[in-house]
């Protein structure tokens, strides 16, 4: 793939105050200025409703950018970059309220104008109403939205067709940060420049798939919008699936946006639609109750149950999703892909592990299995890959083997700093590279599968199993036991 | 496999001042004792021509033990071992000069024998025949030797033939100290208990196999010995045959002795044997001139040739010697084995290449192919396996990728020490497991493709090709040229 050269830009970050700005946005921006990857003219317009001072709002980006980065800030440079960016006030969704990011936009008509929606997804269309009213989007303009993009498949229509109103699909730039992950990305090289794997991957030679993210937080200060969504939502519908994608997909015709787009598009397509029997035997869903908190040990206080979190006196809401999913296609069919994902669990990791058949025939003991080889890719905390294979023992004893991994640590073997995910995505739609977004039919097909599992739970006859807090979830059981390399699914098998 | 309990013995070893002995026999049995691994009756004969004094001798022990071990010795456990050993004169090959020997071994009848001939070959006959003749040897007696055994297939005959008149197959233990390395006993499990090799083990996904013993040191004091044999005898007949064995057969019925030699043999009897034109072409032969050895750097003091290390004027010998070989069988054919060893290269290192194919198709840049996976198994100076697989580059670009191992040390990742080679083969011998031991079938098979190569030198139109000390070889093409892991053969293609 050749580089794309960075065009002169405005970016204009909608919500400029919002945490999401303040921790992601402007500290990735700030990092590719230094690291001279933005050589061209811009500027960042940080839209806010209300004005708030100058100083406070560069107190507090400079306070993001230093905790997100392991180097001192050089004053010089943070000077500079402060220069490109201004507070802009949007009152209101009216002429008159754009009036003033008008006048500045149409200060530089050459640029091309990102339009970064750092908002609530109920502001997206009366924002792109007016900024199509307001004359304020070309061609090259183009629109960049954060999750959740709805709350099931009508209402992701719904924003997209008032989208739609002003910009077309090639300009729409759907966020999924864990694809902006360094190990993500590599999942395409490890898939496709490696004949040991290539050659490997399809349910002859994969057992099962695991996709796990694993929170220890709780739902914090996200209650109200947690209620609505869940983690089939908040989680599976967007990065589970992503994941799921990269790993099911035939290989592209090009790595181009629509060619990698399409093959994504037919996992989901494939992916097999749930039904109550089916449900019940394949999804768990839990909540947490109080319990504590082991990922920070010294503290040994109490944590509060889901309930309390969100102070209310009863939910259906899930905190935690365990689901066996099948793709029934011609390289899939036969192998589970389990998702799972919870909050206040023991610990934070995510990982993938693609768990090969094992071998036919154990020469070295024929009364037991010999366990089959797993590759594991770890994208949190650490970005890693592992290839779990049989190794002997050494010393006397015979043959006895144990597995072991074979490591590669991304930090450790790349003697430079991992690029945060932001970075990557926004050097991307800066050059209008569109392969880590989704496009509209992809969401459309994740909603449809997702539905067929809310509809199952929708009168609460399959109901949210209680788990203590810091724990592997429900029963301890599916994620906690063998939650090692090895771990595979403990429930009722399909 | 069961372990077989270790009975009372007697090892006797003739060559009891030799320097392997002090060398490797003695301390892997110092070893074995002290893990407490030997927990039966034993005592120690060390056979010697002229009588030497006890404490002189006791003193040689101490120090190689000590030499060989990263641990003080313990006094009394040193004392302990020292009470097991007595050396015994046994001035010539006459009854009477077996008298004492025989004397001792008859006060501990009901313990096996094993006599371990550290000796020339040529003392092999006289002193098989004389323990015979003593009445000295029984069904439950063992005899374990030492390379070399013989300069050709006749002579190795006449040894065997000599052996077989006191001893049966069964009873002899020939020695490859090679086999008893813990990478190389990992290939079994590498092999046979993973899935993602196993399946992939053959010409349809392995474009190369490569195997290297790379010495820094010239021939030292071993030149008369060096004189009749070269690297082809040295190296090849023997170390580097048995690895392409162990690499290249079919999965044994069971992991009994002579169901992997059966194995074993079947892949020395598919050797594609070499004539004059072949030869010319796939191999080549070298002998070092003077140089210096960049092993040691601050050693800059020039190193003689070979000439000068042997005394001589001239001499055919090759003290480097790499050869394409084919193995005609369906797993294995068209996939080359390159074997390669000489003597002052540039650095010491044994190892083991299976370079895979590369994926069939580029996705990331159509203009050039993507390096093969390569599985290097290294077995010196540090025990190690890394697979090599094509990485992501962190950082923007696209997918820029590059080779990246994900590696496994064994010293690392098993904290304990690697056993000796020689404690493995020891305990071996003593529980009567033959599987890491040559059978003369095996022995002859070498012999025979050995000598296809050595009739196309005899009458010297293959010359040596001299290089430079300290450098990779011949040409500095064959081992220099991409020694890393992509490493290739350089000379013409078959």
């Amino acid at each position: 793939m050749k580089k794309k050269i960075i065009e002169p830009f405005n970016i204009v970050v909608f919500g400029g105050n919002s945490d999401l700005a303040f921790r992601k946005i402007y500290p990735a921006l700030y990092q590719r200025f230094i690291d001279n990857q933005l050589n061209c003219n811009f500027n960042i317009y940080a839209v806010i409703r209300k004005r708030i001072s100058d100083s406070e709002f560069r107190l507090n980006i400079e306070k993001f950018i230093s905790s997100s980065s392991k180097n001192d800030i050089d004053n010089n440079q943070i000077e500079e970059f402060f220069k490109k960016i201004s507070l802009t006030e949007v009152p209101n969704h009216t002429i008159e309220g754009y009036s003033t990011l008008k006048k500045e936009l149409e200060k530089t008509k050459e640029h091309q104008n990102i339009y970064y929606l750092s908002t609530p997804a109920s502001a997206f269309g009366d924002i792109s109403i007016m900024l199509k009213k307001c004359n304020l989007i070309n061609k090259r303009s183009k629109v960049v939205l954060e999750k959740p993009l709805g709350f099931d498949l009508a209402s992701s229509k719904t924003i997209n067709s008032q989208l739609n109103k002003s910009f077309s699909e090639d300009q729409i730039y759907r966020i999924d940060h864990y694809l902006g992950k360094e190990t993500v990305q590599n999942l395409m090289v490890l898939r496709f420049a490696n004949h040991i794997f290539e050659h490997a991957w399809s349910s002859e030679n994969i057992e099962s798939v695991q996709i796990t993210v694993s929170e220890s937080i709780g739902v914090e200060k996200r209650g109200d919008y947690y209620e609505q969504s869940g983690a089939l939502l908040d989680m599976v519908q967007n990065h589970l699936l992503q994941l799921l994608c990269l790993i099911g997909m035939e290989p592209p015709v090009k790595l181009e946006a629509n060619f990698v787009r399409d093959e994504k598009l037919k996992v989901l397509k494939s992916l097999r639609l749930l039904n109550y029997e089916s449900a019940s035997k394949n999804v768990v869903k839990g909540q947490y109750t109080r319990g504590k908190n082991i990922d920070n040990i010294n503290q040994k206080k109490k944590i509060p149950s889901y309930l309390e979190d969100i102070g209310k006196f009863e939910s259906n809401t899930e905190t935690f999703v365990a689901i066996k999913a099948f793709i029934d296609n011609w390289r899939w069919k036969g192998t589970p892909f389990y998702l799972r994902t919870g909050k206040r669990m023991k610990r934070r990791y995510s990982d993938i592990i693609i768990n090969f058949k094992p071998v036919k025939h154990n020469l070295f003991n024929n009364d037991e299995e010999i366990p089959g080889n797993a590759l594991i890719i770890t994208l949190q905390p650490e970005e890693k890959i592992e290839l779990v294979q049989m190794t002997k023992l050494p010393g006397p004893g015979g043959y006895r083997y144990k597995p072991v991994s074979l490591k590669l640590d991304f930090l450790d073997s790349f003697s430079q700093r991992l690029p945060e995910a932001y970075e990557r995505l926004i050097i991307d739609i800066l050059r209008g590279e569109q392969t880590l977004f989704m496009r509209q039919d992809e969401l459309e097909a994740a909603w449809t599968w997702i539905e067929s599992i809310k509809k199952c739970w929708k009168n609460n006859d399959i109901k949210n199993i209680l788990y203590e807090s810091g724990t592997w979830g429900p029963g301890d059981s599916i994620l906690n036991k063998n939650h090692s390399w090895t771990r595979k699914n403990n429930y009722e098998d399909n």
